[in-house]
């Protein structure tokens, strides 16, 4: 795994990514995905490790993924839970994190709801001239930068599992629709698919989809494009990233109905024909069926890769702990 | 240990279970009961494998035992909790285990309040053609086929600790008492108990104890008996077996009060008097104590086999995971 | 690591240890602190083995810390979180732990908001003639030994990191501030302290500090003073180690403000010019930033052993693990 080149020890944000660093990662992913097809899917880099799970806002999905990942590099891992912390006692997040710190962790998994919290721990980290590194998991709506890699790696490696690589990515058409406004995910994904050259289309009522999102990645290979109707977006894609929705935006009055909003914006396979023939959907999950997307056309192979992204998810977050894991030796 | 005839997939229910199937846990938990006894208590048998514990309903116990269980085997373990769950995001229970398959589960194993959810997930494992194996770990009122068979472990190793078989419970007199109606491992102990051909004499009140039941297991070696008063079922019992009483069933005026539930089905060691000389008893756990059973009764080990019943429970889920799991090598 | 002089079996107390117990405990901690500084940081020495979790009250620092020692001495862990147990199903603790023994727990870690709790799990363990052994992990208002095990190591390899040893202690000046009354910490740290010799001044509000803890420690080598203001237990300290408030304390009228509390015992820069020059700060964590301690000293490398005494806590836990442990061959 070609990681002699990989310089970078927190991975707080893919606004700086460049297009080697998409590469390696992609590269180091596609060979624990061939070592997640063995029988014995361990190996033993991070053995003596601690990865701590500091997930300040709760989540199962991606908790579990860091968790096996780290688990597959035979790392030891500890899991905080905001539930039952000493954060309700009045401890701060930069006490909390140095308390796992001075515990002996190695690298930190991160996610909080507000953004910004990986990187001011990241920041006091290297101002304490300690060796750990941050992970972002997810901080507010700011990034969620493992779930960018992992559409792109999905995406990618679907183009030549061989040698997944951004340039296959080059003027091809990506669909975004949804929630952009509020979603960390969409704004992790902006910057990996315009950096590997491909023109994103976002599309989104108003409410959620505000003009500022025209000034994303100006100097980037790819470009952005606004719309406030599907269509448009969906003509001619090669790819549909669809967003999940919460459903608390509506009881904020940004959204009509969960129905109205499956009419004008949610895919189902009649849709699809607007796009290229072997288009394929995406959505970060945990889906809400029959909103984003239709049940039929979620659970269908031929176009879903909602499933490859999950397992996608465990291979890329096991190069990212390498990466940043084994930069440490 | 001899597994080379076993086939079963998934364990879901034990209503077709086969008396070879029944003596090759058996055989295979007392291997690894010799195992527990060592010093070192670990076998690399499924190294590198995931086994996911998906607890849409809360517990301690059983959730702790197959996680042992999975560790003792070198089985990496993800632990699902319903409370900090996607769940409550508005997926479905298919999506959340067709997420933990795509992270790479090899075995799931599962419990939720509604009855046949393990089915159903078993079901839709099977019809996308993956390996991955389902184990029911309770699912409502239904089935919680691991208990039976630790009960059955647990009797048929105390009447033989060399070769345990369930030829063993022969025209054995078996007592099943108290909340019948809404017990699953009544059902799992029905069935496992009559495949071996014990006569099983059910008590209870009549609010727990429907005259359908003497419609269950009609054409297998062992008969079902109803009683609605406790004296006929204990007399010349070879063993008691207690259920746990829920007490909201009370609120539900199913029941009268905990004292006089305890004066009219609460094991004592008077009462014991009735059964065979050398009676003994179990109770799945957790107790309320002085209610189903005398506290006095719960700690002589000379009658109580409940601590027994939990070390079986161990060794018992080792053999299942074995088994399931090493069928898929 | 000379433990073929230990033969405790339990650890609930620091009330009769000898100073023997405490050199061991010191010393076994240096030698794992030195396993903690490699790159891999682990051991295998008590692989097969068990180390349940039973923390009956949340708490995640302590918790985590405890795992942490237990999975770098490459034991099975298993963590029982009140929340989500089968207390809330009206089982005793007793009646829990005996399940853990059942599953086949080889050392029980303990946690209660009720003083004893571990002492009683302890007695009945015997009572089994099993070999389970017991370590109290905070019992109420009672004792925490490894926090007072762990702080006593701080101190004493800061004095002397290549033999840390009691003796190092003796005729020191120690200061304990703030919530006696409450602190189990303090209970476990007055033992420790003045069983090395040290002296040990009490420094807290009249409602915190009751006139009865002048009787403690009568016998030992070093002795306990008592004052309802801070300036005299500062007087040429050579260590202040402070407590933890409960804010709870304030609604029961044992406290005025927070602020008035801070103003008055709080530890800073200019309270620190009372003590020894070299003098050193202790606080068991979570910190109230600005009430037990003001943040700039806190953060004070020079002066601050917080960080210190975390790091301190995964070598000392390894330690009574390990001896513990291993007396169990």
């Amino acid at each position: 795994m070609s990681n002699n080149t990989w310089s970078r020890h927190h991975i707080l944000s893919l606004a700086d990514f460049t297009t080697d660093e998409y590469d390696t990662v992609l590269q180091t992913a596609a060979s624990f995905q061939e070592v997640l097809s063995r029988r014995t899917k361990k190996v033993p880099t991070l053995q003596g490790q601690v990865v701590a799970n500091l997930f300040f806002e709760a989540s199962t999905r991606t908790r579990s993924s860091f968790e096996l990942a780290a688990k597959r590099l035979s790392a030891d891992t500890l899991n905080f839970a905001s539930g039952s912390s000493s954060m309700t006692k009045g401890e701060t997040i930069l006490d909390t994190a140095k308390t796992y710190l001075a515990m002996g962790t190695d690298i930190m998994v991160i996610r909080h709801r507000e953004a910004g919290v990986p990187h001011a721990i990241a920041q006091e980290m290297d101002r304490l001239g300690v060796k750990v590194s941050v992970l972002n998991a997810g901080d507010g709506q700011h990034e969620h930068p493992s779930q960018g890699l992992l559409d792109l790696f999905t995406i990618c490696s679907l183009l030549d599992p061989d040698l997944p690589r951004v340039e296959l990515l080059k003027e091809k058409k990506i669909a975004i629709v949804g929630d952009i406004l509020h979603s960390r995910v969409a704004r992790s994904n902006i910057w990996s698919l315009t950096a590997s050259g491909a023109d994103v289309h976002l599309a989104a009522p108003p409410t959620l989809l505000p003009k500022l999102f025209a000034d994303y990645c100006e100097n980037t290979p790819g470009k952005v494009f606004l719309h406030w109707e599907l269509e448009p977006a969906l003509q001619d894609a090669d790819f549909v990233m669809t967003l999940r929705l919460q459903k608390e935006r509506m009881s904020a009055h940004l959204l009509p109905s969960l129905r109205e909003y499956h009419q004008m914006f949610g895919m189902t396979h009649s849709r699809l024909q607007l796009c290229q023939p072997n288009v394929k959907v995406l959505h970060p999950g945990p889906v809400n069926r029959g909103v984003e997307i239709s049940s039929e056309l979620m659970d269908d192979p031929e176009f879903s890769l909602i499933q490859a992204q999950v397992s996608s998810g465990v291979a890329v977050r096991m190069a990212l702990l390498y990466l940043i894991g084994s930069g440490r030796a």
